[in-house]
């Protein structure tokens, strides 16, 4: 393993009997790329697959070579999110060329270990090896980009419940649009792995078929989760919609039994403060002028309240939904 | 039917003509686990595939055994909800291996019951007819699970008519999501009991063949009930929006029949309670000095009450929508 | 035609040349069905799908027997709705068992008609024609309970407009539950009926094919009705959604235009009400002493309320939406 | 071109060399269609289909005859809608036999011009070619129709965001229901048509197959338009249900901006009317009795309205968004 | 490359050797359609496709010509929305007839530029390579278009959050809508390309459909970015909804606070202004004669409009929610 920056300088280990990886971190330098393009003897439309994005993940069989292009995602750390990044795969005869859209992010750091460490059976293997090892990384990395989200939703599932802000509204969308992205990575990087399986490329030998076989499981099992939690997503908007909606009818129930129970009394307050001439006639508001006209007013009102206060009581407007979300079962 | 604890104990086991059922419950110890590969002579993927959870269930066939990975669910006790646990099968020419995630609750005791009974023709047939017999209980495990959740399904149908608070709308929710994990459970599962089906795999007779048929009926049937109560969830969340906007209207014809009622008559008593100088000119509030002036201002009050009572009778808002409730046909 | 007790009569029809068929009513007596799978040599795993319910609609093909599960639906008498009920068929060279769920309700009395009249084909055509006739019948019995629910749909949408309810909302409910039913129930149907025509099986001729594909398009034919149902019902739900917030909006617009007109008012009269020492200052409401202050108050006060009133004219808010509901094209 | 009454007289043209087309208009008579079947010799499972309506389009190759069951739609005039009718096409060496559902509304008029002015290649072709012709006529009858619908859309288009009723939301669920309808005409016309092609029935030559290709896209070509116009009736409700919630939100904002300005103030005006003895003490109420206290009132009161107007101004509250209407870009 | 008028002068190029490109700008002219259609021998039909609009994208392989109907989107300037337009192509030998809907914008500027400047290979190739080209350019030419969707969508994301309108929500629609169109002009090329990869079409050489595969991809990609673009304007609908839910809610929540708050203390102010004549009992309203009265009454509504808004305060109400627009994570 060393840092080469000229492209010419892999000529000598193509033709080694050693299986070499040589792995092109970022698509910054056109001029590098048309001389390694040269130097593998790609096609010109596989050259452009390489290094051209975004492309679709996908598998071409062309001669000598086998074209992988992949989507490799990166957990962002301390927040949720993940690094998006295409890799181009040239397998030849016993060399491997990986092409990465950017230099920073991979996943292929624990496999460059077990090369360093000689660990495992990889060594020994043969370039078609290493590219299952390294497709099946790739593969494997969306998990804990998937976990992350799976503990996101389960965040929103108690903050959906129990205090639900137009925040959550947008996390709710980030999400969605996430896993979206997600799905458009992993639906034809599983397709293309399947295409390695099936279709008989003299690239792949017998043994690393059964191995990607595996991986294929792996990228159905992730699709499976980015459905699962697209659902529990739309679910979510869902929950959220009827949520507000509550909410909103907790605050008219407030301001119906207030108003309701004030008006009327309002209203007669207001009778009573009328200055309609009580010397004219005996007709004229003859209340104001009871030994108890005060106190029955009062009496009256406070009946009034009353009866609407068991009103709404008895309609259960005043059991509080809001102390539900303390309920650890609900 | 004894309780072994080293691995190295099934090799005389495996070797038997009879047919042997070892089944490791738990998968804590990861050492006992390789010895227990290697006792098996398992393939390293097979072996991954087997102890590592959660997997996707499926089948593989690997020259003298076929391994089945199968999701088992129990329901729990005394509330709604289940307990998910991955169980692989491996089978081999006389014996049949099962590793299960978690040594509680397995659904496997009626099968054990009719080993050890002696009961049916379970202890004349082969291991394959083990493994047909050990899937079937994990399918028709599902039954009571989703029976559960129908009937979880029907009370808040009653519920979300009734009576729908916030608590409905996280029953509703959970019910989704775990029939969600249902779905994902059953429907690979179904694959793979048609794969196992239909692939001609040597370790399965002609005659468990037709019996594996009848257990993926079953397959299909639970699918058949996930998806049915997945829509019926889904229409309950519309009928809680529905319920929740009734309400809505219910609250506001309430709010607006009080104030609409009340402030007209407050805005006369209003008027009245003014201090125009009656003294200065005949048009200052002549009513106050008139002789009915107070009774024609309270008839006035109830012809415009009495009016606007009609109206809103004519409109219907009088009607509660909230007895259609106690109405059993409703 | 006659009326038997002991599933060991039917024995000496079964050998006879002539057609026989036996119809099992009602699945009570356990031992009885036992009896009766000795009678008929049903392989136990046949005998199990018939007599245990729910099944799935199927067709099993098993050696000189072929077994039909199928599901029929009766309508409610007076009310919409339906009976539904399983019954599994099995043919034989020269008989044809049915088992029916239930005693009461079934859609096979004209054929029985048919057959005690001699009347048509049906007396001289084999087993198989008696199966495709009742198989047809079962799937003709779909017709008229789905139109029930189509004249409740058409119901249903009058009453979404005209006048929609909590009881119209759980009645597009019942509808949509019912109709997810009558799917579950015709979906698996068609299929089998079409594994009868495509699967070589002996014991159906080839005329009956014939027959059956007509019995086929008849099932797609009600497959597709009942998605079309299924989705007017879901449209049906929206647009009760709709006049529901449409309601609100004419509530509030109520509120409001009340509201607003008499809450200025109101302030007005309040301000007159207030009790400023008149005598003190020459600007301490001097208006109560004017000689037209009164009169000049009440134009002010009924100036307001006419532009308030043509400001909420132009906005369009009187034009009621209501009477909408009379208009026979709208 | 005759008008014929009995069938009999079709006799002779169906052993004569050259092509009869026979037009039955209507289904009321049964004993004619029973007499036009003995003329034919039609099976009378074929009898069945071309009689009975509803039936689901479809192709039956019967021996020496074509049966062809199609649905066509004829627009209404003056408004949007159409007329749906079932034809029965039955091809045979030399006669093509078509029975429609009603006698009135087809839109076989131009070919029978066409045939009448002997125009076009039409009257050299064999019977096989005049199916086509109607069939293409059919197909080609859905454009008009779909063509009002796609106006009905954009003129709904328009008034849901300008001025969306309830009569809006009839008209987008009415043009949602046709729009299933016509969906359900023509999918399983297009299945019929293309297995018209596909299968090698003989009485279709292979020119005439060239030309049913032709049919077979513009049919597709059908079934893509219902599918977009259905998204956009769709996308219509959503829109509506939004217009009608901003709606609720202007008729909200109005009562809040007057309620919020004028409760305060009336309760400052309130406390100005209370009857406290100012000559007990001091401290009740002396601002009645200050010189400037009434307008020092009517100032505060003035300075609280600006606040709660600005505050709301700053709110973004009196931005109309009801003019953007008028906005043509809008 | 030069200019033609008469159809007639493309006959010498026919039968050169050199490849002949014929691009015939518009379809005003029928008769000149017409000649064209005799000198290139086409089949009425084809003619027909190519010059009849709209069509479906397809392909019609003819003896030793072939016919693609494909279609072009050019993004328009200054603004969102593209114009369609339909182009027919004819390969024949050593020709291809390209016939465009319209005479303005089209995307093969940068082909004929590279004709021109004879750069690349192009002008070595055959006419199928030319086709090839053309196609290749009308697929890329989806990407800018795809592209201000895009932006677009990220524009509204931002709009639905901070500040939704009712010109957001058209927006939305319009971007629905635009968004239906292009997946039908996509979705039928994608499988006319891919028809002309397997088809073994004796027009397209070998190496060319190498290429074609390459512009199938493309097509793939265009399909999947439209898909994800109308989940994600779908998604945005969901959240303008709730966007204008959840401000529906803070209007009602600040009108429930400001009338909870000044009913009740209104209430106590039309209270003390009754007329009671205190003269006639002690009991009558001996409030208005205590020293302290005034005073009291004032502390008593200051207590209880402290005690309110310590309630609104506890429930949340007054965080905000709007300030959430200016945190730039949020």
């Amino acid at each position: 393993r060393k840092q080469i920056t000229m492209p010419e300088e892999c000529v000598s280990y193509l033709d080694s009997d050693s299986v070499s990886w040589v792995d092109v971190q970022g698509l910054g330098n056109e001029d590098i790329l048309q001389r390694l393009g040269n130097v593998f003897k790609l096609h010109p439309l596989l050259l452009e697959d390489v290094v051209n994005v975004p492309q679709r993940p996908k598998v071409e069989d062309h001669e000598s070579q086998l074209v992988v292009i992949a989507r490799m995602v990166v957990p962002k750390e301390h927040k949720i999110g993940f690094y998006s990044e295409q890799v181009g795969f040239v397998l030849g005869k016993n060399y491997l060329l990986t092409v990465q859209e950017e230099p920073e992010h991979d996943c292929f750091e624990p496999v460059r270990q077990r090369i360093r460490q000689n660990k495992g059976t990889l060594r020994k293997q043969q370039a078609d090896y290493l590219l299952y090892t390294l497709l099946d990384s790739i593969i494997d990395g969306f998990f804990p980009v998937l976990e992350d989200y799976g503990e996101e939703i389960e965040d929103l599932e108690a903050e959906v419940v129990s205090n639900p802000t137009r925040k959550t509204l947008e996390k709710i969308y980030r999400v969605r649009r996430d896993l979206l992205t997600l799905r458009r990575a992993i639906w034809p990087q599983r397709d293309a792995i399947n295409s390695l399986i099936r279709d008989g490329s003299t690239q792949i030998s017998e043994s690393v078929r059964i191995y990607l076989r595996d991986c294929y499981d792996h990228a159905v099992q992730v699709l499976d989760m980015v459905e699962t939690y697209r659902e529990l997503a739309a679910g979510l908007m869902d929950v959220y919609l009827s949520a507000v909606s509550n909410r909103m009818n907790e605050i008219m129930k407030l301001l119906t039994v207030i108003s309701s129970i004030f008006i009327p009394l309002t209203f007669i307050a207001g009778v009573y403060g009328m200055n309609f001439n009580t010397e004219r006639s005996p007709w004229n508001m003859p209340e104001l002028n009871w030994y108890w006209g005060y106190p029955l007013c009062l009496v009256t009102m406070g009946a009034i309240a009353t009866l609407l206060v068991a009103f709404f009581w008895r309609r259960g407007w005043f059991e509080n939904s809001s102390t539900v979300v303390d309920d650890p079962e609900g």
